[in-house]
């Protein structure tokens, strides 16, 4: 195919042809791959993150990095090679990660070598040496790292992939109540930053015996719930009782003077947040960025007329400047396109704002803003702009979430018994219940339905008495189950 | 050991005990670890990067990404694995890096994957798919990554490992001249960042044909000079010419019509700058960093007596607050500890400046500040600390900066024939000698001296008469020998 057909294919291709409300995963496809959010790689289960999916996670980065700063989490670096013994210290651990470990080929000095799937090993082995006194106690490091788990499942882009990026959280204490209280921290942590800067909801709670991370004593996790009805894992903080220090000897001498192990916890999020951005907010048109982590936070569109070219564009240049030291802003003066056109383009890549202005905003000294989730016009002062946009992108914020909330709310379905609860999921919903907590009830009902997974038991609940929907023995919690990516 | 033991092996070990001017090897490895930059993992070739260490590449990070973004340059993610095949395409690039790749050796659905060495060939083969019009042009990808070569010489921390974070940016241009000028352009702003972050100078130029990137037209680097008398390579600018275009079909409709090649260049800076700070900065109490960079840029220390303590604490934890907002700053309040015990630490892990608040400063409603670099005492007005800061940063970096350009200075020995740069080099000196500029007379120069090489051909030099100082033919230029890292 020649450049110039190319070029010619990708200006037809440039909308989404696929409605996310008939077909969700073609939509999906699409709107990440035309918007040049990311691409599939020619390698197997891998993912290109391209620059405008990468400024989303550099926006995450950026919030993130600030709180844990205030929370006094350090920021560390350990290697990607993780050796095969360290895996096999913890016994439940090296059990649930060893069907997705990659191994390094070349010839060895020592033993075989995996490449990270998770750190908690080798950053635990150094844990060993840096914790001696209650003095050295808490501990709280976290790392920005790719991390790899060899796949075999299609690949989905920022869901599932061979190679993804996250953080990891890893903290030790003195104490059982400081791990409790400060594993339930991060949670919360990463349920405002789901609040405050990507607008979706999410339920918190603890995940069942099943579900549960490999060595934890237990696993908190954030479920969002998707509009095709899966519900989408979105962070989990793990307490991790004594289990690690026990295999891997930290200990520290206590303010008692005796040699004590420390509590741990270890938590992270993935670049599949990106994913639930897409999924939750995206319309037909494209991407739909909430505005703090929009790659894109204004785009501005001089609405150009020959006789008035320059007036208009000096002043768009004007604006452009002012707003480039606090936004992530665009200025859009190409020539070779209409404004429609780049409307289309914009709203395509999820521009959260669109600044327009013509000659007559121009004169009024004003322009006109465009809202990206409801395509609501807002005319603002150009003298009035830094007070407004802050106010405007706020509010587009919480409706944002609001509408996610309404989503969320409707999607959870109490359910008493095996026939509602099939209702529930056929209907697509998160069905809300009453469950006995047995791991052997739980697989039976993953085999009757297919892949119906607990997703977690509320920390939001009363209560229960009654029996299990599934097997009839007693209830002991509300938990809540669904189909999940 | 017992933990009580440990505690206090600690303790004792805490000062350094090899001279840096004495035994140059022994002191950085003692600085790096006693200081907790860094340490050796369990995994042989590799690093753990600890808090200390990893917050100087941040605020690389941070400074770096600002100019990144005032060039166009998009950050973007690549994946970790790298097919055979594509190592394959350009056929210098891939004999130059066989020897260092790492293979993955979990059974592949295709072709054998290599961990990155560098990413040129994955991400151009993205280019070939991304590039189609000169509109698409110039195209500028940066990515901050790992990156893994399979070293077999002994690891050194920050300096030689098999793992190491960098920076790689990827650009496409439409015209040669363009390539050229951001090639040059890239490799100013590396000397920038040494000079306005690092406080140390660097000789830029070219490198020789047998020391260029593998499959590059030409290399530029930058060259610092150490203080045991090694140039250590901080950071290089490629133009990759046409050549990785024709390899992975990069072609773009010009501006006439027709079909053509983009010209590319690469560029990368590492964490091995950290281990240049270090080793040029560094005295016999540890780590000295400039202000700019450094993970803690002001130490506060309250001088405690019983009847004023409340006081005194009061205004450090004001003043801490107050810095806090725009500085890396610690408040070390510890009772444990006597004001000297926390010098000595501080200045082990190189805060830049000490700020002491006793009873008497209170009362005078000042502070004293402390240079780490000259230990210069500076008596400053509190309610000027703000105002006078960042000029005290300015001037610190200014003089830290001018010390290592002296150094250099002094370390450059123009040399004209074999016996001048024999004698040079058993000074620890770099020579700048008349080359002919044979590949054939590089190696034969390395051989002879174990490991002599060319670091640069300056751009700062004459025009050259003569002949070269090792073959006798005639000369092309100066060039700068040197032992290296």
């Amino acid at each position: 195919m020649s450049n110039k057909s190319k070029q010619e294919q990708k200006e037809k291709a440039i909308g989404i042809t696929a409605k996310k409300a008939d077909d969700m995963a073609e939509w999906y496809g699409q709107v990440c791959l035309k918007s040049e959010l990311a691409e599939y790689s020619p390698v197997k289960g891998c993912m290109i993150i391209r620059p405008l999916g990468y400024a989303v996670w550099e926006a995450i980065q950026g919030y993130f990095n600030k709180r844990l700063r205030s929370l006094r989490v350090q920021n560390a670096y350990f290697p990607l090679f993780i050796p095969e013994s360290f895996f096999q210290k913890e016994a439940t651990h090296a059990q649930g990660f060893k069907p997705e470990v990659a191994w390094i080929a070349n010839k060895m000095e020592g033993e075989r070598l995996a490449i990270r799937p998770t750190s908690e090993t080798i950053i635990y082995d150094s844990f060993a040496r840096w914790v001696r006194s209650h003095r050295d106690l808490p501990i709280r490091i976290n790392q920005w790292c790719n991390v790899v788990r060899w796949e075999t499942e299609a690949t989905k882009l920022f869901l599932r992939s061979r190679e993804f990026l996250w953080q990891e959280g890893h903290c030790a204490y003195e104490t059982e109540e400081d791990c409790d209280r400060e594993t339930l921290l991060m949670l919360s942590e990463y349920e405002a930053l789901c609040r405050n800067m990507l607008a979706f909801p999410v339920m918190t709670g603890k995940k069942t015996e099943n579900q549960k991370f490999a060595g934890a004593k237990y696993t908190t996790t954030i479920e969002a719930f998707m509009p095709d009805g899966k519900a989408l894992q979105c962070g989990t903080s793990h307490n991790l009782g004594q289990n690690f220090a026990k295999s891997f000897g930290i200990s520290f001498t206590g303010r008692d003077e005796k040699i004590h192990l420390p509590w741990q916890s270890s938590w992270g999020v993935s670049t599949r947040l990106i994913g639930a951005v897409v999924m939750t907010h995206g319309d037909d048109k494209g991407l739909v960025f909430p505005p703090f982590i929009a790659p894109i936070q204004v785009v501005i569109v001089p609405i150009l007329f020959d006789a008035t070219t320059a007036k208009v564009l000096d002043k768009a240049r004007d604006i452009f400047k002012r707003l480039d030291e606090n936004y992530r802003v665009v200025l859009d003066d190409r020539d070779e396109h209409t404004p429609g056109w780049k409307y289309a383009e914009w709203e395509l890549k999820g521009a959260a704002l669109r600044l327009e202005i013509g000659p007559r905003d121009v004169e009024k000294e004003q322009v006109v803003l465009v809202r990206r989730d409801t395509g609501e016009k807002i005319s603002v002062a150009i003298k009035e702009l830094d007070k407004r946009l802050p106010e405007i992108m706020k509010s587009m914020n919480d409706a944002m979430y609001k509408k996610a909330k309404a989503f969320l709310d409707e999607s959870v379905v109490p359910v008493k018994g095996w026939s509602d609860f099939l209702a529930a999921i056929k209907d697509n919903k998160m069905a809300l219940a009453p469950w006995c907590g047995k791991q052997d009830c739980e697989t039976a009902i993953k085999e009757k339905t297919e892949g119906v997974t607990s997703r977690c038991i509320p920390f939001d609940q009363k209560k229960v008495s009654g029996k299990c929907f599934h097997c009839g023995n007693s209830a002991m919690y509300l938990v809540c189950f669904s189909r999940a990516y």
